[in-house]
């Protein structure tokens, strides 16, 4: 850092500015080649960071402070305003009060400053005061053209730049690497930071948003896409703000092989949501995210710990895993045991070894080790310590093996002969490169990388150390499935799908739409439904129920009537003329005696129900919109709660994997000696409701068949329902 | 120690045998007041290691080393032989050549030795040849009176005692404290020790077991159970050996107030057993032992970190936690929501804050502060460091809390103000141990406490910190739930239970008892079976179902005929005496036609199948004897496989608790407008089949009642199945 050295003003170029995000400067804020810290004092621990942060990590370019009435802070002289400075900073990085900031970015657009990042709390934070006071200063930054993150943010760390201007401590020594991460957090990043160190995980780049104003996570994702620095973006979401722009960085980073790993927390709340009783309670706020992510290619964790774990064995890999099967070579028939365990939950593979693999192995190992996969070298490793890295190198020569696993650590203290340990990991480490498949080392336990370890590490250049076997496999699981996910998308344009709200409708969409109407509605669009008659009078319904045959079913016809059982609206099994008449007038009374006006029955043939029923739902998800669940329906719904989840617009593939992924996929498939379903026909019935859902667009609220009959290849809906959202003003006149 | 000072002989004494461990003189093995190492050699690290553990850590009896050869080993002079040594010691640590195994252990009890560890491997785990030399230095001990653990074992760390015979590297320091391990695993004890120490959880005891020759993993418990060092026993297991003595040694550690932690693996494998089809497939080996363990009160966890962490938490609360409401008080959004989640998944609870404490706390933390369970107390904890303990006093007096929650951690690194950090952490620890309730302090992520964190700690008292939320919340989740239980089990006898056994039987158990035999049996024994008649001629037949009136169904009888419906065996609604005759005839000339002899049929009234089907059976695991399985029955089995198991003898409440938890318990009490089963009758009626089977003893190998049909408070079984355990004559025969 050059410390107020200043001769030359520097100021920022065109050059610098980043095309793609459209009106930020991201490159001023977060590649900036001056600094003022505004309202830097020695009283605040936050300055106090921020200016030692910035000078630990070796920043290059000026550094100003900047106070009204103190000429020396941080044993630094000072500036009494921007005004004053010798040259022009690209960065202010402001920590006066929250009734001042206004002023100080006037001054910085003054200046000529071209970002700010704004540690100043007390804005939309504290409620509508503090909103209003936000929204002012934004407003003027935006009209300035000064791009600003936070406020109520603690600044960022540009780890791979060596530019930090952040208000918390920094553990040193920060460890470099291309880890980039993206915060929805201040507090959680210094846990970030102190697990990433200890378990030697570099990283590029880490902010906490703060308010997320004019910044948004987005944002400063897809800042670190383009960041030549960073190969994976971790993330920690409190919410996704803007999900069709998460949707679309989310695809840029799978272009650009980039993983995304986020830890999305809120898992247990259940979000309020305007939702047909049974597909609502199918399609809860975490499942919608699972879905939508996993659609996505965006690896979704459950921990802290994962989160970093994931992203550093990512990091480490270049592209994640070639394939399921691993071939695992240990020192331990314990560690074998768990590690076969956790590879079963990860889906991951323990293929036998091949008869030429088995032979070589047991050349190697002891007579009285087993050659299996995991395989055990026995604590013979104590007397020879090439056993591991030789069983290694012959394991993944093996046809069957996607990836090797090495059960292996650094040195927590150092070996009573150290020249002779640093060359035991020095071979141990041109071993493992030189593989034929990918090699992750794994350690047994989640201890921390110690300083000892890290300088064996660095002297040898050994390969990145995994964490443990229980969240080691996790992360394994998931640069699996990351790679399998990137090899479908890669090439792969977006499936067609129908135009949104591109559906024209022959009445107004309001309210609810029962039976007859949406029948009608999908019908039309190709979806078989049940042929169904309109009848106002009894001879009508005796005249459709002759034309389609005996038995037939009549219902109650009246609008908003979403469970017309329990109003005794629908009578089953009418065998004659007499028994439709009588239901009829039955029916009718029923609707008459609750005030209904306008009475309408249908009639429909009486299908029997030796098939199968389906729920087949879309909601509206209120961050990620239309949501398709699909399962058993009946009274599986409660019991079974087994549908599968995902966001519209779905592909063929899509439809056919959610199907595939029921837990009642064996009685599609014939449980206990029935018909088998035609998969394909139904993944296309689904596939065609799903088009109908996301083709009428904003307009729908809900659409839900229950049941889709479901026989053989033949599938029909036997009950339909659709709410429509509220007009604007309808939406007020609540 | 005391290096061959020997001086006065010392000799065991009879009040050192521990009375409770039959023929097994434990306290000579474990609590040794002399150690000979035989075998003891400078080329061998297992006797370099264990000559310094020993050393190490402060033994404070005589040590002798043994070699035939060489007069000076690790720098100190040797003995050729036993019979050379001035004194008599308890304990031989035996490294020598697996061939001369036999005659060192004739010298030691020649010479007066009272255990022995056997380290040397070759015995039964490298085949029969060493199976039968293993049987023999076995047997031999056992005459003698010598107490062995091995072979192919590490020896034991007697941490609290400081005796520490044991083979591979002890990382320092070792931290003393009260969790007792027990591990069937001698590589995987390195990283227990490697854990524990990074996460500062002291232990009082490890072991190794080697091939568990005549000293089994429940001897070593239930000489833990009866250490006053320890207060927590965890255990690695591969498998259970003795599960009657296992489950005993569980009662024992329960009655005494001693968690046992278990991590057993083999989740994946599913071992080969006998069983019925449907009931088979429900119950996995791994269901099985996760019902045995909960049964015992024994603490399942499913990794090392959780083994470690939740034995350390048990060891510092001294009787797990009172209940499952938490107050939680954080200094991190991010976190609290994380916490929220994971307090989801495990059944923990966050109760919302009285008045009165949400009133203090507004008093406390700054006014921008949400005051909510758990409690952000923000990141102005950066400027007043009292916010969070002054926030924990007021949350842990809640009358909702059953125990608080603080996330906080040692430091890692020295404090710029050593003294000032002291203090802070002085006051910080005085404040825990004085709040109302429990408080245990939580840190965010899991990683090592430092060097520098445990000197923090040992100078404030400050008390354990539990290893990150990710991993933290399972512990605190089984401190809840172990406390639970044994509150259940204190001062409760086991429940009343048939003698095992004790039923009479009018015919010879074997081979398969198809419906008309097996439900005789249970409606003999109480349970209510549809009523059933058999008949031999058509004429009896119509003469039955005369008797019962119409329907009624027709089903084949044939000895070993389990799936009768697939062999047209089985007629329905049959409406007449006419269809009753018609039945006859085809259901014989079915079994005819299959070469059945002795051809019979049995009538039944026609049930209608308005209930709801359940199944109840029980098999035979291969471990753990008798297990029921019970969950909805027809088509849902395959599809919900959703079975509660319990292994047998079962109380009410066993029963209660398994129904209670099935995924078709919303089923059960009237989904969709169903009747609701009377789930006191279900429970009774269960409880009476499980009684059945228990009482059927070993000569039971299944027993399957499907469907057992529900209704209100009406069940029937409407059809049962027996098969028998092979006596050994058929064993033999196959």
């Amino acid at each position: 850092m050059l410390l107020d050295a200043g001769v030359t003003p520097q100021t920022g170029t065109d050059s610098m500015t980043n095309p793609t995000i459209e009106g930020l400067d991201l490159r001023a804020l977060f590649e900036p080649r001056s600094i003022a810290l505004i309202g830097a004092t020695d009283k605040s621990p936050w300055s106090l960071n921020t200016f030692q942060n910035i000078k630990d990590s070796g920043f290059t370019g000026n550094v100003y402070l900047v106070n009204r009435s103190s000429p020396e802070v941080h044993g630094m002289r000072t500036y009494r305003t921007l005004a004053e400075l010798p040259d022009v900073v690209d960065l202010i990085f402001v920590m006066v009060p929250t009734t001042v900031v206004l002023s100080t970015l006037h001054a910085a657009v003054d200046h000529g400053a071209r970002a700010a990042v704004i540690l100043t709390s007390g804005f939309g934070e504290t409620g509508a005061e503090g909103k209003a006071l936000e929204d002012e200063i934004i407003a003027f930054s935006r009209a300035s053209g000064l791009t600003v993150l936070g406020p109520n943010g603690n600044g960022f760390i540009n780890a791979a730049e060596k530019i930090t201007p952040y208000g918390l401590p920094i553990g040193r020594p920060l460890l470099t690497g291309s880890v980039g991460f993206v915060l929805q957090s201040g507090a959680l990043a210094s846990s970030v930071l102190q697990f990433a160190q200890a378990r030697n995980v570099g990283l590029s780049f880490l902010t906490a948003m703060g308010n997320e104003s004019m910044m948004s996570v987005t944002d400063v994702m897809e800042y670190l896409v383009d960041d030549p620095n960073t190969s994976v973006i971790a993330l920690f979401l409190e919410s996704v703000r803007d999900p069709s722009e998460f949707r679309r960085i989310a695809r840029l980073a799978l272009d650009a092989g980039k993983p995304i790993v986020a830890l999305k927390i809120g898992r247990s709340a259940l979000g309020a949501r305007a939702a047909l009783a049974h597909t609502g309670a199918l399609v809860g706020d975490n499942s919608v995210i699972d879905a939508a992510f996993a659609q996505m290619g965006v690896i979704r964790v459950r921990s802290l710990e994962d989160l970093i774990l994931t992203a550093g064995l990512m990091a480490s890999l270049n592209g994640g895993l070639p394939g399921p099967r691993m071939g695992v070579v240990t020192p331990s028939g314990g560690a074998s045991e768990i590690i076969a365990d956790r590879a079963e939950d990860e889906g991951l593979e323990l293929p036998a070894f091949s008869d030429n693999t088995t032979r070589a192995l047991q050349d190697i190992v002891p007579d009285f080790a087993t050659v299996q996969n995991p395989l055990d070298v026995t604590g013979y490793v104590v007397i020879d310590r090439t056993l591991m890295r030789r069983s290694l190198a012959v394991v993944a020569e093996d046809p069957q093996v996607d990836f090797a696993v090495l059960l292996s650590e650094l040195p927590r203290v150092p070996a009573a002969d150290p020249a002779l340990a640093l060359a035991a990991y020095g071979d141990s480490a041109e071993n493992i490169k030189a593989t034929a498949v990918p090699t992750v080392v794994l350690s047994t336990v989640l201890t921390d990388v110690t300083e000892h370890g890290r300088s064996i590490a660095d002297a040898t250049d050994f390969p990145h150390v995994l964490g443990g076997i229980e969240h080691g496999m996790t992360a394994l699981g998931n640069a699996v499935r990351w790679a399998a996910i990137r090899r479908n998308f890669v090439g792969q344009n977006s499936a067609p799908t129908p135009d949104p709200g591109g559906i024209v409708l022959e009445r107004e969409p309001s309210g609810m739409w029962t039976e007859y109407a949406a029948g009608r509605l999908l019908r039309v669009h190709g979806v078989p439904v049940v042929p169904t008659e309109l009848a106002t009078t009894a001879d009508d319904a005796v005249a459709h129920a002759d034309a389609f045959g005996y038995p037939v079913v009549l219902k109650a016809v009246a609008e908003n009537l979403g469970h017309k059982s329990e109003v005794g609206g629908v009578r089953l099994n009418l065998q004659s003329a007499d028994d439709v008449r009588d239901a009829f007038d039955s029916v009718t009374s029923s609707l008459q005696a609750m005030g209904s006006t306008g009475v309408a029955t249908i009639v429909q043939p009486h299908r029997s129900m030796d098939g199968i029923e389906m729920l087949v739902g879309v909601v509206r998800d209120p961050v990620w919109g239309l949501t398709l669940a699909v399962g058993l329906g009946g009274v599986w719904v409660e019991v079974l709660a087994d549908a599968a989840i995902r966001v519209l617009p779905v592909s063929h593939d899509d439809v056919r994997e959610a199907i595939d992924g029921l837990r009642g996929i064996t009685l599609l498939k014939g449980a206990r000696g029935s018909t088998p379903v035609d998969i394909d026909a139904l993944v296309g019935q689904v596939k065609r409701i799903a088009d109908v859902a996301y083709g009428l667009g904003d307009r729908l609220q809900a659409l839900e068949i229950n049941p889709l009959m479901v026989s053989g290849s033949h599938c029909e809906a036997l009950d339909a329902l659709i709410t429509w959202s509220p007009t604007d003003e309808e939406q007020e006149s609540r």
